[in-house]
């Protein structure tokens, strides 16, 4: 042995391994999930510099006595947007953590929707004080299309400086399928950037989708049905099933997961809005409502665990073995899949106190509307936005409309508004059915992708309030129903809270309330904020108008044309 | 659309997955073995630049029509030294070529320890000569062990120097294991190289075991018992089922390969000679004995294919599916797993000329024994190395010898003799059981790992003449039976012949009928090879003497220290 002693992190978890060094921590007395074999195993955890060191009988400076509880090793979410929670993300970190969440594969595709690469610079910068990890897929598609206008384009040359900045693993969600399939020679030198690149082929099928697998993409969290999800994994995409606040997949896409395909299914939540995650939980959720359609606990662990670690090639988690971080969850007692206490680098987690977050200025000049920018007219078949319930995706309707008799809450046909935030008095109005909404209107400045102002609502009066309060707020959601008026500040690039997520949580449940009270559905805000995203099929809404995702273009309200 | 059109390779299969271009070419009527699934698709596969466009109809500019032939992705070798095949990288990928493998993932371990970096870059020069994609992962322990000496001794720093050349993607079989276990800080150095570490831990077991993996080394390839791979798997390894020409484990470790962890094994070959690899095969070989052994098929397919196309991250091969390298097999009629014809990026491979090799003098300075530099001295109870049949593994036996009535054939006790080629006159003797030889010697100049000259023999004319007839080669395989001799030349660093397979594949077999005249066992040579293979349990001998490979020491022929 010469020159300087090993770096102390992988000989000090050796040393401790063979039992040449005290472990930090053994945990006796544990029922361990095996992701390699399946198997629950009875043993103990050694932990040294916060990796496992070893199983079984090891001396150790503390000893915890997990008392037979089961064990499984941290929770991983395959694909999510943190901005869709309205927390920041230490305050999203703090709440996915008591859930058992300790690794986030997330896209900070929204707020660089917003801001660009400062927005992304601001995710990495917080990753510091997270008490999970945050891994980063770069946003590859600001804006979402070429039809898109946000704040910021990031175009594949500022993509490539980030390339190597730790935490920062491969190219996120390639949404823009047309610019794939037409060849957009940007997007195609993004592909180029990074071995690892997830997808995003809502109802893409046959040779379109083929195209897009041939084009080096090699995921997808949009599968709605078990066909759609057999085909893709027949063609060798990694799915991860996604269950969002209102996007919901799990019942449909269980189904098709066997032990065998297993290693290429994760669990993603996307867009979870802070109720659903106070409320049900995380990647816990997930597992949760995966077991009661019918898959195997084991299976679903698998998922939640190695089968991401893998996917995104983090080797150094997915499993509670030799040379793996000690992050884990002790589960509550009883058969139910539920989390009871989050250890991350073999300590357990104290999550009571709120993490701050400082304030990040938007990119906010709209100005407010007047009830003369949102009027429509023309008159006869028109189309109009339709909700799916717990589906992103949307229906083009085509409805006989009489404009004196709008907004008709006896047909749930309610107006929409997108007020452009970056460009003062770029607006647009059209219909919307599926809302519920007999009085009032609801405002939001989270509006995927480009995140401008969107507005639905049953009185021009309430609409403008509402706008107008978002744009006051300097970004928010607003519920607005005559003197009756509700909001939640977004300080935090008009997307995320600022505040902790109980605060945030009570605010949001109160606009929740409000809406209820005034005949909405739930979950409205964020079905509200998926209005604009032009990249689901099939009829959205920008702030130039009606856009119909089939044919990649502007279309007008009236069939007519007017 | 705006700038430069998209890079061809990637936008063109796009094009022809879409079918707005013909596809090069189309095979018709396969049954395509599909690992994601497990099923086998009868479908079309369109071929464009090399790579799978799509499945189905296809125009295209050529058609071959395959009548309903098996087809499966192109076979993947997870672990192999080239230089055991005793053939030139580019004639080892002509014959496995012909055997349906089309990437080898090969640690150039042995030419770096006769050549050190001078023997990689050699390897890697090779590269864009093959029939087949040879991916290196760079030889960890050059040489193995403080205990080796070698030709070359490669530093962490030395190995750096790879990082980011193409092909090579990792660090390899990190067979120093008392290194690992003890914090050899140099090789802490290398461990922090490269995300991808390859293993070797014979026998490894316990707190031993988890300290090599907490190490941050992920696989095996030494798996020799059912116990020992279960316990593996367990702590995650990656297993590579070894199936070489004298470590054969298949039978042994398949019964552990499940549905569930068929993602976590794949087949490796280690070391092959050139005769086992005529006349049994590769990985197609692998795949038979597999199935032979009761593994169903499409689990020993997927072993074979995606399994370790995951496991080192080549997302771009182990199936046919859009996106992936048209790298293919097709089989012969019928039910036995038996490849007629291998296609590479699309086109059929064209195998029956040999391609041509350099020399590369070794380093090669030995100097031919005397019959006094082999004398035996002291006698009683006698460290003697014991081989097993089939296992690379030894046993340390003691056995009550005599030193008058050496060589004993009628115990099968033979004189083996190691003379360094690298330092003229350094030479040691000792005892070897089960080579069988009732007359004569062999000897040779492959003897992992320092490769110098080893030699076995019940005649010590014969041993000093066999010893000596290498050394006038400059590296080669002798057999010497008074007048008798055949000699196979190595004039490739004294490890492998420039000559084409088929030659060197009748100068082998010349061999081992001179061999088996001599009463010696089958795969005489590839035995021979291994007994000064410091990394392997339990007696090996090296040019300074007996190895005891578990105290990591050099010890004396006779208990009484003589």
């Amino acid at each position: 042995m010469e020159g300087n002693p090993p770096v102390p992190s992988r000989w000090g978890r050796v040393r401790a391994a063979r039992g040449l060094d005290m472990a930090d921590t053994r945990f006796l007395n544990a029922e361990v999930f095996n992701p390699f074999s399946g198997d629950w195993d009875r043993t103990d955890l050694a932990v040294k510099d916060g990796f496992l060191a070893g199983t079984g009988l090891y001396p150790a400076r503390n000893e915890v006595d997990l008392k037979g509880r089961r064990v499984v090793p941290g929770l991983i979410d395959a694909h999510v947007h943190i901005e869709s929670s309205l927390l920041s993300p230490s305050e999203f970190a703090r709440l996915v953590a008591r859930h058992g969440t300790t690794t986030v594969i997330a896209d900070p595709h929204e707020i660089a929707n917003v801001l660009g690469m400062v927005g992304i610079e601001y995710m990495l910068s917080q990753r510091e004080k997270l008490p999970i990890d945050l891994v980063i897929m770069l946003p590859s598609c600001v804006p979402a299309t070429a039809s898109d206008i946000g704040g910021a384009v990031l175009e594949s040359a500022d993509l490539a400086s980030f390339k190597g900045r730790p935490g920062v693993i491969g190219l996120g969600e390639v949404m823009n399928v047309s610019g794939v399939l037409q060849g957009d020679p940007d997007l195609y030198r993004k592909l180029d950037l990074f071995p690892l690149i997830d997808g995003h082929a809502p109802l893409l099928t046959g040779r379109d989708l083929s195209a897009y697998l041939a084009a080096g993409i090699q995921s997808d969290h949009e599968c709605t049905g078990p066909a759609e999800a057999r085909e893709k994994i027949g063609k060798g995409m990694f799915i991860y099933i996604r269950e969002g606040s209102t996007e919901q997949n799990i019942r449909a896409i269980i189904p098709v997961v066997t032990t065998s395909t297993s290693p290429r299914f994760s669990f993603a939540t996307d867009d979870r809005h802070v109720d659903l995650l106070v409320e049900e939980g995380h990647i816990d959720d997930c597992i949760r409502k995966a077991i009661s359609y019918g898959l195997e606990e084991e299976t679903a662990l698998r998922m939640a665990t190695l089968s991401p670690a893998e996917r995104f090639g983090l080797h150094d988690r997915g499993a509670l073995a030799p040379g793996k971080v000690a992050d884990f969850c002790v589960l509550a007692p009883g058969k139910e899949f539920a989390v009871e206490k989050t250890f991350r680098r073999g300590h357990e987690l104290q999550l009571n106190t709120a993490i701050p977050t400082p304030e990040l200025r938007g990119n906010f000049t709209a100005t407010p509307p007047q009830i003369t920018d949102i009027v429509l007219t023309g008159s006869g078949s028109a189309r109009v936005i339709g909700l799916v319930p717990h589906q992103i995706i949307t229906e083009s309707l085509i409805i006989e409309i009489v404009p004196d008799n709008l907004p008709d809450t006896r047909r749930d046909i309610l107006k929409v508004v997108v007020c452009s935030r970056y460009h003062p008095g770029r607006i647009a109005a059209g219909l919307v059915h599926g809302f519920g909404l007999n009085s009032g209107a609801i405002a939001g400045s989270v509006s995927h992708d480009a995140h401008n102002i969107v507005a639905v609502g049953a009185s021009d009066v309430d609409l403008c309030t509402a706008i107008s309060l978002v744009i006051a707020a300097g970004g928010g959601l607003a519920a607005v129903n005559g003197d009756t008026t509700t909001l939640l500040q977004l300080a935090c690039a008009g997307l995320m809270s600022t505040n902790p997520y109980e605060q945030v949580y009570r605010s949001f449940k109160a606009l929740e309330h409000q809406v209820a009270d005034m005949g909405g559905i739930d979950q409205a805000f964020m079905y509200l904020s998926f209005l604009s995203l032009t990249v689901i099929p099939r009829l959205r809404i920008t702030d130039r108008g009606l856009f119909d995702v089939e044919t990649v273009s502007h279309v007008p309200v009236f069939e007519s044309g007017v």
